[in-house]
């Protein structure tokens, strides 16, 4: 037969965008490599320039960006790192945005909106991106936009593991902070033993129509220790008013969970203010110092995910890091 | 200027699938036209033959199918369609599918499983299809599925209108037959001038666990006719069985209402002695003979279609047609 | 240099739907392997469920289906798997499709048709289908319409080896039923060491015009053993009305042969009464019990598509399983 | 509302390559228009230099060549030309390829060769075009090669008008020159009233194994005028010999018509001297001086042309041309 | 025939970004015609929201964004803008980038940089972009790097005509500030009426090798007007070293032109303090108070814009507007 | 698990077209290796018959052309080959174009013209390119015309470290033949030790506006070595010219040097009586005797191909064969 043939070899390589450096060197870490040395800057007009400083040729690249504030220059980073690792010739790239870019506009609410999601979607793969990797996505539909393998994670063990460790279940009662959230309190409470399940609810004052609205909870909290659960904190508005309904509502305290913590001001001091005894969130955003409050907990996601990019590196499987979960 | 100049003209043209005649026939009676003259029928091994009888060329063709059982068999004939339109130089393909198949596999529940929602909107894309219009998806980021535009009426006003004048709006209350679908349950009782809202909830009892669950209804139903709201009715388990509970907390009686009657064996049986006072649906889907049962309303569904259809020809405003509505 | 770096590994997948589980049996027992474990059912208004059960990341996977009754169903579900498959990370993703669906409509026979077997290699395609494997499609051409590598076996070696068992070559005649499908006969001729061909003609009796057909047979079969062959027997009609005509010509005995058994209803009554002797298929199409006849022989596909996967897995020569054949 | 609103208009626009400008300037004629100044040359070193003298945007532009030797260089001139129009704005481009370059190779005959039909379909995509136009085409399957509306004329009513005022249909038959085109002829004979079929097949003597080809008239031909039909006629080798052999067969005289005459070296020769009355094509390629012959007659195809241009423009029916016609 | 028959319009719509909102109501009223009503704001972290406040449904759309700093987020909102127009089924969408953004980085300098240029224009495409309109872009290879018609406007016409006004052509001379750009220059010295060309130059001192660089002016300018040209001015540095060396080479006073003003921070002092006696820029990018400075003069390019998007939009001819003007 | 497990190999395969089979047989023996066996060859009319005689399953496959003329041809049979490979499961395609076809038409210079070098990488994608690789194009933007990974190598090194050899750098001069070819002379320039710079420069007389031209020489050349660099020298009359004007300014003798030597007559007699008095090219396009004269040199390509051939395979670092040198 005609031609060289050599033994096949595979190469995981990890790089990172500057949005959360932090992130990454835990990453590498867990994993136990260095990232990929990589050159990254703006020009004064704000264009970035990025380049990687070592071969990637044949490589399966992981690519890591933390799409916090300005999260427009954080995908456009990514965007043209993607492209950067195609054009160099990486042999499969995986996009790797523990907080998914523009999660929450995942359809139209009304006519002539775009669909935001599913544009960046698009944008990851026109670039060269062949999967994706996520961490509890704002609608699980979002996984659909992606034109290729979505690993999607959950971060509700670390979350429910720590919990577990700063309430008494017996005495608790999961809390949903509005109706469209319900499932995830459910399964919260399903993997932590059957605790209550209730929810703050809006409600329109009929007396009073077109003008007024009451939040109250249903279910039974009182005397319990209410665990609050959300996908992510923003400026925390809903949250800390539901923990002022909870605790009116006879809670004995609030614990406060929810896996990306974007902390948008005025978050800080309003949940430092709620009245929630802890607010704990992981770190797939980085939490610059201004956000930080007394009451916050913030778990490391970096083993997370270093074992999932570990498992589509090996071909192993994602889905048995969850199994026995949900 | 060298060659030929003409005035432009715009061509509106119906097509239907074999799935649901009467539906295509109240279509093009409400848009005042005759459908297009076509043949489709299948072969002995069940491969689909179709044809149209006239020239699309230039034409803005509508392809409506309604998905019901055998499903695959009247997607496959309307990917056919589409095909063969395309190869017929129609100017603009928009497929009308009012009940959308496969809506509810939008994502993956577990791993290794499709997303059979997205694949059927790129199958529909890959056939030639432009546009995608649709009527209460099962979620609305289903949308975002489909890389184009998509058209998503509401059902909502048509099933509201009537069901006013069923029941005294004073006297009721809007219940969801599950926690997860409680946001549509609240645009109803907006729309009903703020009517009180509960549902059923179905929760693991705690004192033996792992083994039984017990369904309640959380808020108050008790003398007050409860409207039961989904956006499709299958095979009518989890409906009939919400009927009961909440006739059990006390109803006065009970009205159900869904955008799609699927009516899946043994839904009519089910329905009908579930002790609901009336079944309301629209007929996105024909409803046999055998589907149906003493209860059952079937609210007529093509004057919305027929509107929309006219709105996208003559670019107009199809979020128009639901102004003022949610 | 940066990173992690293991060997590279292959691992080559079966996984098939429910069309024909026996088929699939048979192709993992010729491989040596077990068929990947899989769910797959139909929720009750038809859409169909599937899901593996164990992870086929990085895997080189074979999807068989067999594209019987009822076709679009099974169509579907093989999409469905390629969704799932593409989704879950496989490598590779060969559809098996021994019999290539709406292999037929390979053009348009008039104007404003769908070109459906274009259509069909599309929707592989769109499902996530890297390269297709069929036997004896109905049109060589239709290679052409799957954007990638299509392996195209021949069942004939097979069908000629075991006729060759049953005549006297020195006494036989190759028959084909009709004047489009002589080049298949041909090929038989030759690989049967240069037997005499016929076909069946049908002309229009120019004394009548516009009003009747008369087959006769092209070519001396008299006291000759007639093999007819064609790519596939769906009713049976052309086939029966052949073995009748050769029959009437003088043939001592017929024999029929053809790749794919679809043997719509009343195949096996037209053939059993048609007076051939023997009607040889082999087994890429389930034969059910109510599809037998007394006269019917299937000869094993199996092995044929266990090497043809074995070579692909390996980078061997799919080509090289013919060489000297034809 | 907001913006300014116009007047629809539709302009037809006709541009041609270099190989066959008398073809182009017929079609024009026939259109009652001039072709659009069109700039082209070959560089020294063989690559090709196209621009458009004059706007084509928002245009309906019809791109003709005529894919004659070198054939290479005006596929490639044409594709140039549609990268032009497209970057232009044409609103609409449809190549013009009367005869479809690398129609022959429209399969894989053995591993390892391109499907180079296929090829050219996706060539033309990709460069701009939106529809193709071709007249019979090698195989009707290849219509199926590009992906959009192809408009696949028939030149046979043009070639059966003018035989059969060259012929007394009462005394002639119908001949295939292989047994791979036999379908042309019978549609021929349908066309014809109903004259008899026959053609010339090439058998092996089974006397003398592998040793040598007879070629033989299979129907009768005595006495008749024979007419030889083909899609093409290349370098005539097979037409000579078929010729040549119908009338040691005893056919009176020989007529032979095919849609395409390539007619390369040494055509000219073999069938000036094979014996033939007349020989017939269009002139969908230029026929040169030293490519005539006394016997060849040579029929305009661009009445035909420019009839499917108009109707594909006015969104007509070019179905319609051929209604009646087989 | 079957259907409805309407006369076709067509509808100009111009929308616009938030980045250069003067620019946006300039065109607009050059056009005569409102821009389309249009909701755009910023979430908490950075996520955009935008949302047109009227139908685009078959309208030929014309989306103005100046990318200034930050230029990623008005990329994104850019692209968030095409996205919903897609979706809001517009006929056709029209990027207008006066100045490109990334337009410098339109190849590999070295191994493993993106091309970024490439990436922004399959971004645009990706969201929906049919067409591109800039002005002046760094390259002019860069129109290839889009997939579709570019309409490549010239800002030259509008500065020459009037640098003319500001000087004795008679006595003046085009610099290029680099080796790079020396064609632009050219290009400037035919339009002025044949202006001697010269040149700034880098050299590096040869007997002091990796030591000092040198730039000196090649050709002459000494008594005259320099005028010296590039495509845009980011933070001034070459620029202004190139004023003090064309002074210092004994030209009379020095005019520096160029299309866009991005006016980086310190361009403004570095200008201001440069000695040139005059610095002309256009508006495609905004300048705000803090980057004038008393030499600074900012033509419109509104005019052109709104110029060119009439032709488009009426399928004029661009080309028309610049001919005869280089 | 189930399944079948192998080690994974690569394999390295060299094919090549027929336009240069001497630089083929160069890579070829460079790699230690022999070109896969290839049958290739023209029908009468010009269409082109590739095939490949042993299995590319699975392999890296390296396709090489050299863009000779009849350019149009030998493109269209590298289409074919890589259609084929594509079609015969070869794991990786590169194509190698040392010289890039089309590659002088990278924009558009007026209106309505095509940006055929675009056009061409589109045609490669299309075929089923993964990759390309090529050397000195003439704009270095069009690497991103490719949407892919482009190896982009410079003969830069080659040719200066043949030129060293020639010259006196103490004593030379480096010159651009014209202005837009400056940065290449530059680099040149660098790479020898800094040796001064020059360019030939065309100017329109002032004094007799739109009439005369003349070229002079910017710099100073006088009593130097001067080398005259280009990327390719095509008919000579640019160079040729430039050798005249740098003799006429004093050069003791002048040097040539580009990479590709296209030579179109009458290159070889303009360049033999130039006065040159060597002329350096490499072998990218191969030199048929005819365009042989007394000066030229020719130095072969092949071992810088086979280096970056084998780094791509072995996913090496190509960067790396340039460090230091630029």
């Amino acid at each position: 037969m005609t031609g060289i043939i050599t033994q096949g070899e595979k190469r995981l390589v990890l790089v990172s965008g500057r949005a959360h450096p932090q992130l990454a060197a835990d990453v590498a870490q867990e994993l136990g490599i260095d990232l990929l040395p990589t050159s990254a800057y703006d020009f004064a007009n704000g264009e970035i320039y990025v380049r990687f400083n070592e071969s990637v040729r044949g490589s399966d690249v992981f690519v890591l960006q933390s799409h916090t504030s300005p999260i427009n220059q954080w995908l456009m980073e990514q965007l043209l790192m993607v492209d950067a690792l195609k054009r160099g010739s990486a042999k499969r790239i995986t996009v790797v945005a523990p907080f998914y870019p523009y999660a929450r506009q995942d359809k139209k609410h009304r006519g002539r909106e775009p669909i935001s999601a599913r544009l960046v979607a698009d944008l990851f793969k026109t670039a060269g991106a062949d999967r994706l990797l996520s961490i509890d996505m704002h609608a699980a539909q979002s996984q659909g936009f992606f034109d290729g393998p979505v690993d999607h994670l959950w971060a509700m063990p670390i979350l429910t593991d720590y919990v577990r460790t700063r309430i008494d279940t017996a005495n608790a009662a999961m809390v949903s902070p509005d109706a469209g959230r319900i499932r995830v309190a459910e399964q919260w409470a399903a993997r932590l033993g059957g605790v209550p399940l209730a929810f703050v609810h809006k409600t329109r004052d009929i007396s009073r129509p077109n003008q007024s609205v009451a939040n109250r909870v249903v279910g039974d909290v009182k005397g319990r220790t209410a665990v609050l659960v959300d996908d992510m904190i923003d400026t925390g508005g809903t949250i800390a008013e539901a923990v002022k309904v909870v605790l009116a509502a006879g809670a004995s305290d609030v614990i406060v969970a929810a896996t990306h913590g974007v902390l948008s001001d005025p978050a800080a001091q309003r949940l430092s203010e709620s009245g929630a005894r802890e607010v704990v969130v992981t770190d797939t955003l980085p939490i610059s110092a201004d956000k930080h409050f007394p009451q916050l907990t913030v778990l490391p996601i970096a083993p997370l995910l270093a074992r999932a990019i570990r498992e589509v590196f090996d071909d192993g499987s994602v889905t048995s890091l969850f199994e026995g979960n949900a």
